[in-house]
């Protein structure tokens, strides 16, 4: 791979722009005076210190949209890096610096791809879109999602979308994601009555009270998953009671737990089906739910088939559906677009010292979104 | 009740010294003072900072030995006392001080029941003892355990015992405790294995592990108690799992518990079957224990019989047997003697600001020890 491919320049350009989240550093900048030339209708959506860009070439449908984030997160100690991380360096044919990976590569090989794409196919069908943020690796609060309502309230619908996120496990290609679980949080307090432990029938133990109530909790099985999602998950993160003192039964036990959850349950069923075991063990408790991401999931339609086959003929390796791993952006993307999948870079390094990407990936990544794109507008 | 009576003056003088535990303030010397002229040998166990004093008039059986402490706890703030702690003060027929009712009140109506009983009887049966300590409500560790184990080493054993705690609830004699629960408490460490709630396969939830086991041992019937004991009783004090984030499976879950038992159960008994339940539910644990304080029951014998007719002869008051409450010094002694019961003034206002007893209660206290012993030993 020599020094002069385009997707490597402008990943190096971007790496080069320190972007720790919410700050994007000018990088949207220089992604959109790149698709302007090509017809594209660039708009940012800035607010609450967030940088976001909504660019879109062409009004009809089918729209295939690039997601992704220019942001990056801190770097760490600083001298544990071998070289530093806003200076993207190469060494033995590896790209490093903070971005490498997660996920600037993936945004250069966009916008490689649809030059690319555009100078072959000038009157592609339907649309070219790109959605990007500076806030997906901060708060996640005025970055996709504020597009996201933007577009929702003037009624723009997408039909496809791939997230540039770092989906790949050992060799590039090897992996999309096709829908992430939800997750859904909630601190519970059961209230007791305080005393002392030499006169428990003047007290009420919320730690004995709770005790089958959560046995039950823990060894329920909320749903069997489905084709492309794992069982649901219950699991307590903390629990609390007691000031310290060993004479003193507790007058309350703090619990948080988290679900993570495959897209056959909701958080409206699950939110119903814990206060049910609560209310069946007769406590009495305040319990605080919060929904950081509802699942979403894109089945085996035209944008995996696109995908895996672009993935096939550029790399000759056979994809991977997976569902696993946390939140990302394409929770938001899911609400006003038919089919979200993930795709980018190997992921070993994300969130790392030395985060890196191997040189010869980069062509290749490039590649695949050309071929998708083509499979699907061309 | 004149301020001549010499129970009144003698707790009087006990209560202006300063013997925050375990500081016994000379009050030691005082009441050996007032027993050497009737011949008693008078032996000082003192060590670790801690004062005591065994003083036994004559060599034969039966002992019946007087057992209390001349330390008190500490005031609490100055300001919200009516009159100073440790200026006795009589207001309303009512004498305040700190120890006033914990209990230097019973310490002085021991000496003026010793001192009227052996004007009449100086050629009495059997032995009279006192048993007094400066530790007994701090660590008890150099008080009397300490002097039980002197008196053990060489062979003197006691018959019966009579502990001056402050025992009556309502009226003067209501209430006299003929045993204690023994105290049995552990710190259990349930080990899991840390990690990210998104990837419970690669985690074990100690919370969720110890659930089940929580539940039953919360449930459990660990006996039915006997005439004197209510059922034992299993408490949680504390527990503690998770570091405050809310997506990450605690590594270990930390919990503390108290057996309060009777005296039909016993701590090898009660840790035997705990660690079953927490081996049959497959647990990986580390379990301290540490018992506090043994049980110790006397029945209805001659000591029960003694004092109950000398409360009904003196105060015409029908008095109850009881075995609740935390733990006293009566289980150190029941080591080495066969009778042990607690008797003494009105508990309400003990380890309280304005700690006191009523005047018109002294007297008769006084009586009551005197009338048992004389039942005992006349």
């Amino acid at each position: 791979m020599s020094s002069d491919d385009p997707t490597l320049a402008l990943a190096r350009e971007l790496i080069a722009r320190h972007s720790v989240t919410p700050d994007d550093s000018g990088c949207l900048d220089v992604i959109a005076a790149r698709l302007a030339p090509l017809g594209f209708a660039c708009e940012r959506i800035d607010g609450g210190g967030v940088s976001n860009l909504w660019a879109r070439r062409g009004r009809a449908q089918p729209v295939l949209c690039f997601a992704g984030h220019t942001d990056v997160v801190p770097t760490g100690p600083l001298d544990a890096w071998a070289t530093p991380p806003f200076e993207p360096t190469i060494r033995d044919g590896v790209l490093y610096g903070r971005g490498a990976a997660d996920m600037k590569s993936s945004l250069a090989a966009f916008v490689v791809a649809i030059e690319r794409f555009v100078a072959a196919h000038p009157s592609h069908a339907g649309s070219i879109a790109l959605l990007l943020t500076s806030d997906e690796e901060g708060a996640a609060t005025h970055g996709t999602v504020k597009v996201v309502e933007a577009l929702a309230a003037r009624g723009e619908r997408l039909d496809y979308c791939i997230v540039g996120e770092p989906t790949s496990v050992a060799v590039l290609g090897d992996t999309i994601k096709n829908g992430r679980r939800g997750s859904l949080s909630a601190t519970l307090r059961v209230k007791g009555l305080q005393g002392h432990v030499a006169y428990p029938h003047l007290a009420r133990n919320p730690v004995h009270r709770f005790a089958p109530a959560l046995a039950e909790l823990a060894a329920t099985k909320w749903d069997e998953g489905n084709e492309f999602f794992p069982p649901t998950t219950w699991q307590v993160s903390n629990i609390h009671a007691g000031t310290g003192a060993n004479n003193v039964i507790p007058g309350v036990c703090e619990v948080m737990f988290n679900f993570r959850f495959a897209s056959v349950s909701s958080a409206e069923s699950l939110e119903a089906r814990t206060r049910e075991v609560l209310d069946r063990h007769g406590l009495e408790y305040e319990i605080d739910w919060h929904l950081s991401g509802k699942p979403f999931i894109t089945g085996r339609g035209r944008l995996v088939a696109a995908l895996s086959d672009a993935i096939r003929e550029t790399l000759a390796v056979d994809t991977e559906l997976s569902t696993t791993g946390g939140t990302s952006d394409g929770r938001f993307i899911a609400d006003i677009c038919r089919e979200v999948v993930e795709f980018g870079p190997v992921n070993a390094s994300i969130h790392k010292v030395n985060e890196h990407i191997a040189v010869d990936a980069l062509a290749p990544l490039a590649a695949v979104y050309e071929r998708a794109m083509a499979r699907l507008l061309a």
